[in-house]
């Protein structure tokens, strides 16, 4: 099959062995990938991955159960053993001996085909669309943040970054009633949020009073000092960024206001496909450009492009 | 009167004009103060502040309403202004108008006497001697940890750093029923922990699991990256070092692990001061030596030795 593979100094268009089922993994036809920030972060060295990129996908299930076999599914990208303390305590996306998808020592979903644990597969519902289902995995990751923070009708809530992560916590945000400005720097991402409802300003117009809720999405080391200045104090900042590098960072800020910084990575899949099903968020304006997989190191490049939000790869 | 001022190069022992009482200020003449880390922060550049140090003491008022004169006194070190939103909803604490005793804007306790808001005035209850009452405001910054954390009986927690503060706050969450942990450098504070109970190792020792509650407590720029490595996943780590200087951190194993962060600065003083009127929690190993206030500058210098806990002045 075709799949990019990163080795460590290049990310490849190659030809590879086709995943074997195993007695609790499923094989995924691969009908639409997306490129996520993380992969980009990968390809500088974030997390030390080898192996083939990607862990936002749907795709048709090939080979595993026949209860599954033939049906449209997407995949959580957390593979828990389910047998360790953390995983019998409902933390497996914590599990500490887990492997995860085209990140953590688990091939990717850049291919035609991967191997998803059946314990990991949801069905998408009929009427989402690939190119909506593609998001579940990163909105996933939006709503997350409700599961981990009080998010109240009127809550204050900065986001700052206006990149495909930002943009899906604003909407989400939004939709949870919160009252929500997205601080960003480019104004067509900005214009997408003001067409959902969402207030939009740039990070040099903003001159707001500190927020309840802030939400770091800058997807940068720089992006943390601003996010603790616009935090009030005893107010929360949640962290979504994954970084590669250090940065110098004062903490005495937090200290001194007794600033909460919640990190947040993963979330349950059910709330993002319930969303998408209802139509209560609209994933479509982050979609920037689609490639075949065979053009996937171009589709890299891009994405990584001033500008440039979802790129999606058709194998 | 004698006063210790720091001018942004050198702190001396000088003669100083005392404080007039105001309407809303009475002024106490101090028996007792503490040096603090957070005063040794400040003569690194921490603030940028000048004036009188000192925000840990203990001592009469003899100028203001009648019905403190003559009444032995502790007080809070923030003076909010009380009029603002931030005020007005129960934080004066980080009112943004805030002058801080000894810290930002208002001359501290290293002096013969001290102004202090008629608000922020406690009575010591008369069973606590005046080297345990000096300690009611560090008590109090422990305690408001159990006022920002969910802390049970059981909860696994390790202190990291075992001077002053970190001491004190194991024994709080020791005493809030906690299964506590300190992890320190100094094999004689480290035995200090233990004749309360608290369980203590040193860092070259520490092979514990990831705890439920990590409380960094090392007053160092490095102590974030150990503290983040002990918390488990979804834990809570609490920052209590305030820092002058940024140090390179990297802040993903934070949303990885989604560790939420508390920044912890002040304390109400009711707690502190119940438990110190109750005997539940014992300061007085905490205190390695006591000078007359003419010898401040040794005494500062003292305070920043390695190995040296708490040094009391007295004018």
């Amino acid at each position: 099959m075709r799949a990019v593979v990163w080795d460590g100094a290049d990310a490849r268009v190659v030809e590879r062995a086709p995943p074997e089922p195993t007695v609790h993994t499923a094989v995924v036809g691969v009908r639409l990938a997306g490129i996520c920030s993380t992969d980009l972060q990968l390809l500088k060295g974030y997390m030390a991955f080898r192996g083939i990129l990607g862990h936002e996908f749907v795709g048709i299930v090939e080979e595993g159960p026949p209860e599954w076999r033939g049906r449209r599914v997407v995949g959580e990208i957390n593979f828990a053993c389910g047998r360790c303390p953390t995983c019998v305590q409902g933390l497996g996306r914590h599990c500490p001996n887990r492997r995860v998808m085209g990140i953590l020592n688990a091939d990717g979903a850049f291919a035609e085909q991967v191997a998803v644990p059946i314990a990991n597969l949801h069905l998408v519902p009929d009427g989402v669309p690939d190119e909506t289902a593609v998001f579940t995995e990163p909105l996933a990751a939006a709503f997350e943040i409700l599961d981990q923070v009080d998010v109240q009708p009127g809550t204050r809530c900065v986001v700052l970054g206006d990149g495909k992560l930002g943009l899906l916590v604003a909407q989400v945000l939004h939709v949870a009633g919160a009252r929500v400005i997205v601080v960003g720097k480019h104004d067509d991402k900005l214009a997408i949020a003001r067409r959902w409802g969402v207030e939009a300003v740039g990070l040099a117009q903003w001159t707001g009073a500190a927020a309840d809720l802030v939400v770091e999405a800058t997807g940068s080391a720089k992006g943390f000092a601003a996010a603790v200045a616009m935090t009030r104090p005893r107010g929360t900042l949640v962290l979504k960024s994954t970084v590669a590098e250090a940065a110098p960072l004062n903490l005495a800020p937090l200290v001194i206001n007794e600033v909460t910084v919640v990190g947040s990575r993963c979330g349950r899949f059910a709330p993002a496909l319930h969303a998408l099903e209802a139509a209560r968020v609209d994933v479509r304006p982050l979609v920037s450009r689609r490639f075949p997989l065979r053009d996937a190191v171009a589709a890299l490049q891009i994405a990584g492009a001033p500008g440039v939000l979802k790129v999606l790869l058709e194998p």
